[in-house]
């Protein structure tokens, strides 16, 4: 009697990250179908893109996802991976051309269960406008890896826009696209708390199309970034920090969906400091900000945006928040964090 | 009495991924003195690098590197994600423009061992004439690590020079530009019989320098790859398969240095079947021969390169090795592998 042939099975094993057969069969049965396109479906070692437009220049990101648990509310590692790298080329001023993209996955880990991961990772990529155009995959053994990690770089092209934190300048907006913490409280209260039904969900999105009408609308955005690891008081502390200048963000400004915000409360976090994976921070002249407001607002993932705080005369290098209660406190970067791998 | 602050140790701690001041530590203190540059350095989330030269494609790759032990006789994970991402970059005729590198630490892992790591990747670095642009941090827990996992993209140029598998004729030559098997066999030895005392060493190097070399010395190169896991034997299935062709080797002339083929004898493995990390097969027109292995053997990475096969009239497809022995038999892809995390 045949037995099944363990390595074709169900599960992914050592063998299936050796570079041999077993790997060819992984990437021909379960990527291509999902991922291929005329480039990734080459298989060469890289990937040659198109040529860049006259004064484009080529611009390359990297991050790791190892979040956990892998699948949340409003989002899983797939999805988190492509919008992630598609932000980080969107908040320089790039349009992106490809990902590469990277497999860690551990000895025993279901094969549906990358299935499912890379269904969400064409699906995102297609709603982005970008292709995966090479990858890599390999397998560790139990007790070595956590299911699936992803790294994902991403290439892209920048246009001549300039933006720096040191384009910044008293009299600047602060504005934010929307609700904060969204992301981090989801996957958070996944982790937590499984069995609490709520109806909080992950914000993860590519913004790269909104991003784009937002620089086409206006030449005023000076800094853009996405407040992820460390939230949006990490990101205002550092570009405090990084300018010199003095920030104020006023709390009662600052959108934070009721329910987040009590999740935030149950689980003693702070929703400044809570990673978003779905919202832009932008750094805007003060004569540029309705039309920034206006081309935000027209993108579903903008409808909330607004101005939060901006940049003072003064110039101590700190972000300053003034509180709902009318108190004022020093914002800082998070010594450590609150939760490991919510990314 | 002021006890030692856990986080700020000699280990690495979660907190250390958090995206906070820990994070902000950890790269200040042991990533930009090793790496830093005008680029790296300036930590937005993407590295804009200068505008391509006329008709050069911008070209990308990725891979993760897991090679267990992180340091073996010749080489580390380092210098392996550096000398794997230039390669992969350069048999694809492009020149590399930067790297992007992605650490998946685990937690407890000795800052020192971090430190050497990031030395050896600063060292190749240099030895290949590319910068780190961009990167990200990221911590795992005990049992869901091993240490250290890199990943490392790489971007690079390429001009109009083709090299695809689709332009292989019948006469083309085959050419190893030296010994198989170091790399593979050095990493199973360390792992296996790490009592064992041996001379063989890894070949991990950056071969972009050998190949612009060959490649400017001749326009008769037709394809390149060099043969990582899955070893000669995997890239040379591939290609006849690929191509449809009949390739040819003759196992006479594949070197293999002795101490090399003992051990691989001792651990069970065939120098075919084992990785490579410094060497790089061509596919050759055959009255470009001689010009090619001038131009690799004036390279310290190729002075043993010599032609070790042709691609023959007849087309179905396989890949025969004739054994020195005087026999005949059909080189296949290995199914699974020998050895996880050999690269």
């Amino acid at each position: 009697m045949a037995s099944e042939q363990p390595f074709t099975g169900s599960k992914i094993s050592l063998a299936h990250g050796g570079g041999g057969q077993l790997t060819d069969e992984l990437i021909s049965q379960c990527v291509l179908p999902r991922l291929g396109n005329s480039i990734l479906s080459d298989l060469l070692d890289s990937a040659i893109l198109p040529l860049l437009a006259a004064g484009e220049k080529p611009t390359l990101t990297i991050d790791s996802y190892v979040v956990q648990p892998l699948f949340f509310p409003g989002g899983d590692i797939g999805r988190l991976c492509v919008s992630g790298t598609v932000n980080d080329l969107a908040v320089c001023g790039a349009r992106p051309l490809g990902i590469a993209l990277s497999l860690i996955l551990t000895e025993g880990l279901p094969k549906s269960t990358l299935e499912k991961v890379l269904d969400s990772t064409a699906a995102t990529a297609k709603e982005a406008g970008v292709r995966i155009v090479t990858g890599d995959t390999k397998v560790v053994g139990h007790g070595q890896g956590d299911g699936i990690y992803i790294t994902t770089a991403g290439i892209g092209a920048t246009a001549c826009y300039k933006l720096h934190p040191d384009l910044i300048e008293p009299g600047d907006a602060i504005i934010i696209s929307g609700n904060i913490a969204d992301h981090g409280m989801a996957v958070m209260l996944a982790r937590q708390l499984p069995q609490v039904q709520s109806a909080i969900a992950s914000d993860v999105a590519p913004l790269n199309q909104m991003i784009a009408s937002l620089l086409q609308a206006t030449a005023g955005v000076k800094f853009l970034r996405d407040p992820t690891r460390g939230g949006l008081a990490g990101v205002c502390a550092d570009l405090a920090s990084r300018t010199g200048r003095h920030i104020t963000l006023e709390e009662n400004l600052i959108p934070v969906d009721p329910r987040t915000r009590h999740v935030a409360e149950m689980l003693g976090a702070d929703p400044l400091d809570v990673a978003n994976e779905g919202k832009v921070l932008a750094v805007v002249r003060p004569g540029a900000v309705q039309a920034a407001l206006a081309a935000l607002q027209a993108d579903p993932h903008g409808v909330n945006a607004r101005v939060i705080g901006q940049v003072d005369a003064t110039g101590e290098g700190v972000c300053e928040l003034h509180s709902t209660l009318g108190g004022r406190r020093i914002l800082l970067k998070a010594y450590g964090e609150q939760l490991p791998r919510i990314c």
